[in-house]
């Protein structure tokens, strides 16, 4: 069964915290939300249940701590991606390569994210939801400033947004470890597929 | 709760046996495949777990149907749009508004058959696969066809139309109805996005 060793968790503490954590992102991808036991949960951490409502109170908060923490790297890697030293294009480039990377080498912790957000209460979706915009205003804002320099030509900003981080977010989906690209691969290629989505001008040696 | 009033499962007979496939869509979109019981397809069908039997084995003999309704549609959905007539540009523009307005318009049932995939048997599962490379297969000979002719400047053929066929399904992950774009509307921007991808000349009116 799969072994997630998702670093994105490494600042959640205590350690029991953080193994309920990703034993529950394991479990989730595997039977889905629903379907999953905290009993289940606390197996894949060498722990009992009684232990896991010491940490979560329950599976509910642990499937938000996974939404949160997935989101919150996602929308710190696209931030920083797109601040780097560089022109608009290069920064870009930056951004989705590194966000499509995250997005393969995290694909299990990414599909939960992404396919079982429905099951988050009202509350948490909500928190959730206005992470996902500030993920597409920096993307939306390298649009706009590519658009201010004349290096882009895009007539829907918000909607060519919306396409970019769709692309990248459904590596998640498709990617296998093993496949024919490694997750760089797909970053590289991916990038070049974006500046053209985006008008912009690309190296000739394609 | 969601009602499914899927059009590709209206060569399924007989009507039952339709009811049912519709209520396993709705089932299996709100709470998983492993966390659905038959009773409750049953239930969203108007009929006993009993009557149920009479149409399907097991749960996955409904996932199963299903995910092969909603591939054998999204391929014939695909070879037609690709063959209209045309330049290679205009099927590729062609197939790709139709695929996207497809995947957003059935986006429930589109969902349950990209993510339960890994529910099915292995035999429902090699065949289901091997539907999808006839997709691919599809869109790479577009690619290929374009790039014969000219008209596309496309250096990883393979890597590019996993690209485009993983943008169009994604739309069913985040599409909802009653948004800022209808079904069309996102069809034609992705059909401008991907003819861009794919080095197409396209029109100055952008």
């Amino acid at each position: 069964m799969a072994e997630t060793a998702d670093e994105s968790f490494g600042g959640v503490t205590p350690d029991a915290a953080r193994r309920l954590l990703l034993g529950a992102v394991d479990a989730f991808a595997e039977r889905g939300f629903h379907a999953t036991t905290t009993r289940d949960i606390a197996g894949r951490a060498g722990m009992s249940p009684a232990a896991l409502y010491i940490h979560y109170r329950t599976k509910e908060e642990l499937l938000y701590q996974i939404s949160r923490v997935g989101h919150e790297r996602s929308v710190v890697i696209l931030q920083e991606a797109a601040a780097v030293e560089g022109g608009v294009a290069d920064r870009l480039d930056f951004a989705v390569r590194t966000f499509v990377r995250w997005h393969a080498e995290h694909h299990t912790t990414a599909r939960v994210v992404q396919y079982e957000l429905s099951a988050l209460e009202d509350g948490h979706y909500a928190e959730i939801v206005s992470m996902r915009r500030r993920t597409e205003e920096v993307l939306r804002g390298l649009l706009e400033d590519g658009v201010a320099a004349g290096e882009f030509t895009v007539s829907d900003v918000r909607g060519t947004a919306v396409a970019v981080l769709s692309l990248c977010i459904d590596v998640a989906r498709w990617y296998r470890p093993g496949g024919p690209r490694t997750p760089e691969e797909i970053g590289a290629l991916y990038a070049g597929l974006v500046l053209r989505m985006v008008g912009a001008p690309v190296p000739v040696a394609d």
